[in-house]
């Protein structure tokens, strides 16, 4: 079924396609140059850590709503093994892990979702294939560092938690800007905080997935106008869910990957970080969220760090 | 066998247990003080991002030396899936992964070796179950970040690459402080450079394997004496290898995990970076290393970045 | 907490340690000779095969309740993928699995269970490490091939399911083989029907969990007593649960896989061979349940063939 | 590029698509019929059972010539874990597995191969995704029960092992029949022997897999007009490889899964067998080699077990 005209509209206002050339595979992620590292580090000023992934157990958000997206099941190779067979000498434990590489706290690739043949800045669909991504993959996008900035839109509407369904508007984002007390610059990355996240500390997984705020196709423009570098939200499904029409599913998805090249991010657990910003006024921060290498990786682990 | 008088004098000496306290499980990371960051952040010039791990991919170093320790096998759990049955909507394309925690870039976990029922601080090495450790996991170090330096053993011994089996000394690390014009504070985070990363890059991964130059018992002493917070090394083994002595295997991992606590990493990839030091002359500079959150892991993938 | 004394009577009663030597692996499946493999053979008279195995997918039993015990994940490493990059010549597809090896329709090696540090015929506990059982594991038994009788207990009593927590006594056992005018020689490999799968195939997988009817301490003496070689049932937890007794969890297990070395299976799909029992009146049959060589083995997929 | 014209008549000439109906998916499977089981049953004289399957286990055949399909990795996800927390109660000890569905012991589903877009029977290719096989995997075979019969080649050629690279004839398999006494009947298992699986089990793993005899194009019209039900080889490529012409690669594959839908097998391992055939002369026994019902698998392991 076709999407609506308004949909096509927004795509093509907030296209990026060839703006950094025929080649390009990272999109937004061209806007975090040297300069905008430095400003991340200038950030730096009492040199506190926060760590905003969430733990990797089986025990994690997944609950089967994406199939095949498996919690980390992590197992022992090795328990204390003596290397020479005399446990008075080198004994060593080992382990191994599978998982869905975007069942935590993760970044999506570009190449994450499609539509109607389209992928980010024209690359052919047929490049993911069994091997994964070879076009637009995670492994494209070797760092993600420079300054971060708290959108606290729960906070700024005044509430602990944004209500399920709510479709955040691009005056929310501004509101939240007010705030913080933040000018945006091209190249930040966005954290985006709804609240969501405390229904998965309450061991509410089913909740916690469905429904949800998130962005919308209300706030696509502003992420645009802002040359947002990235933009991650702590929330399972990343967008509004259910969607706002019955018609376009997960419209978010498909303007901020494909038609702007935005990398995204799910399930980061900004709920420490965001009691310290309302502490201390100071909304923006160093940020290092880089993904792990993984050749063709259609998303990444992450577990990013903010210093203050 | 019992290990040599030499080994357990050795280990008395350099022995942290109960330094910080008798539930301390993460060792010298407390060194990492927020002063530290900030001195990691002040090394931040040019904004310059190197990352220092291996790509994530089934061609990895591992040959099967260390049985179970897998290469990362990333497989597809959907490859441009319409959503809604319809390939002109929302497409999705998802990935596993099954690999191995230490088989790539990676930091061991205090938990990884014990020998003759020691864990470091004298926590039970019956911690260790099938659930993972439950004492001194890697989710218990919850951030590396701060100042890291580059010791360049192999160019300031004028080599590209130390012989394979070579036992770096004191004096050793001392000629590459001199090299880099470093003076280590507690708490720096040592990236050990031996260049023997250079036959992994030229395909010979039996070679990288073994024999392998690294740091010995002639540099336990060191490491201490410097309160440095955690070493890592280019190597896959770690530490020299074959040993230096048939009757006693692999001492640096026990020396350094369990009677210092001192974190250890593996299969940096130093070489971009080194050539940059060399260039430029700076050999600190801002260093994130943070694990990912693994539950009871036994290690963690890491791609550190560092910042000049 | 120590056991009731009855369950200690019990234990003693159908021990089988030493029956078969001090070394011995398998149990009672020693009871299955040639002779047993002909009797069964003898059984075959219309070539009708029924294959017992529940499919092997992501939609399997499996809710979570035994921890890690994760349901078969298959997914693809190559999807028609050209061998020559034409894909005119020789494509291939290829896939791989990660599954417990008591997921679905499988056996229970003896070494599955221990209690209070008896392992069958006296082996040592410790001998189950990472690697799996070195003693008493699934590779130990050969082939399970020979004479099946099917018990059809929900039949015998009137009933299409027997209810949820009841436990079977030897009088229903006996009035099963009533039912199916059998007459039990030793080295039978008995399925027990209690018709619990039907909530499975309903949809129902926590009904299916929980409760359950299946063996009890009432049926196992029987079992002794009838030299049976093996059990299995159309159950995931195989005995009959809530257990009889708060103080004695899962006596049935311990009963008869560390007292008597009896190999017991579960998740055996017997509906459509049920009714083909009741339509002809032939309840004993040919039986393949070889199980799946692994190596060190706690356990074992298996799909029987039952014929007829 | 095109296959030779020789390629293509012979293509034509055993194709069989149609032959069991537009819908069939199992081809000369359709070939058991109850009488084919009842013929196998009537080979069991002695009630000896013969196991061909390789253990399953991380030192498996597989070298990484196949690009994903792993030997089997077993890890435990629990080691006589006490379940109510004391271990004089019930402990238990419990695996999962990773592995490739066809790394050791196994059969190809006719869904495995395909050729300019044909796939058996003219079901279309897109039937495979990432889901599996929907059409033709290995689930559509419900059973393979029947007569097997050892065309032993390298003993009717008086030879240990057949060189590595020699493409079996159809008067070598009419030899083997000689020396056998057999006469195939429609319906027939044939388990092809070339001793190459000598070489693993010397720990060749090398040279187990190349170079290695096998079926060739000079068999394919003999396997069609014997109407056998399906092959097995003792090989780990299962047809000749170097293939025979450079020009066509690995044509067997084709012919036999996609022309004739005749399954095939590989890694049986057949020397015990053959001694014992060799020994009393019966060539004919009882074989199941019944898939597990991996849902869509493109293979699927199998412990063949065959009975005199």
């Amino acid at each position: 079924m076709p999407f609506p005209p308004e949909f096509h509209e927004l795509a093509r206002e907030v296209n990026n396609w060839g703006r950094w050339g025929p080649d390009d595979e990272i999109g937004t992620i061209n806007l975090i140059t040297p300069d905008v590292v430095r400003r991340g580090a200038a950030c730096i000023e009492t040199g506190t850590v926060f760590t905003l992934g969430l733990p990797l157990s089986d025990d994690g958000p997944q609950i089967g709503a994406i199939r095949g997206r498996i919690n980390p099941l992590k197992t022992m190779i090795a328990i204390n093994a003596p290397l020479t067979g005399d446990p008075t000498e080198f004994c060593t434990s080992d382990d191994i892990v599978v998982m869905g590489l975007q069942c935590a706290t993760h970044w999506d690739s570009l190449a994450h979702v499609t539509y109607d043949g389209r992928l980010y800045n024209g690359h052919p669909v047929e490049s993911i294939t069994t091997d994964g991504a070879s076009r637009c993959g995670i492994d494209k996008i070797r760092s993600i560092v420079g300054r971060g900035v708290l959108l606290d839109v729960a906070r700024a509407k005044g509430v602990d938690r944004l209500e399920g369904g709510y479709a955040i508007t691009g005056d929310d984002l501004d509101a939240a800007c007010a705030l913080g007390k933040l000018e945006l610059v091209p190249g930040d990355v966005v954290l985006l905080r709804t609240g969501q996240i405390q229904l998965l500390h309450a061991g509410d997984k089913i909740g916690y997935t469905f429904p949800t705020s998130g962005p919308s196709t209300k706030t696509v423009r502003w992420f645009h106008d802002h040359d947002v570098a990235a933009v991650a939200t702590d929330t399972l499904t990343y967008e509004v869910y259910p969607c706002e029409r019955d018609d376009t599913q997960l419209p978010v998805h498909l303007l901020h990957l494909v038609e702007m090249g935005m990398t995204q991010g799910q399930n980061f657990d900004l709920e420490a970080l965001a009691a310290d910003c309302a502490a201390d006024g100071r909304y923006a921060f160093f940020l290092d969220a880089t993904p792990q290498p993984f050749d063709g990786g259609l998303g990444t682990p992450v577990n990013p760090v903010a210093i203050k």
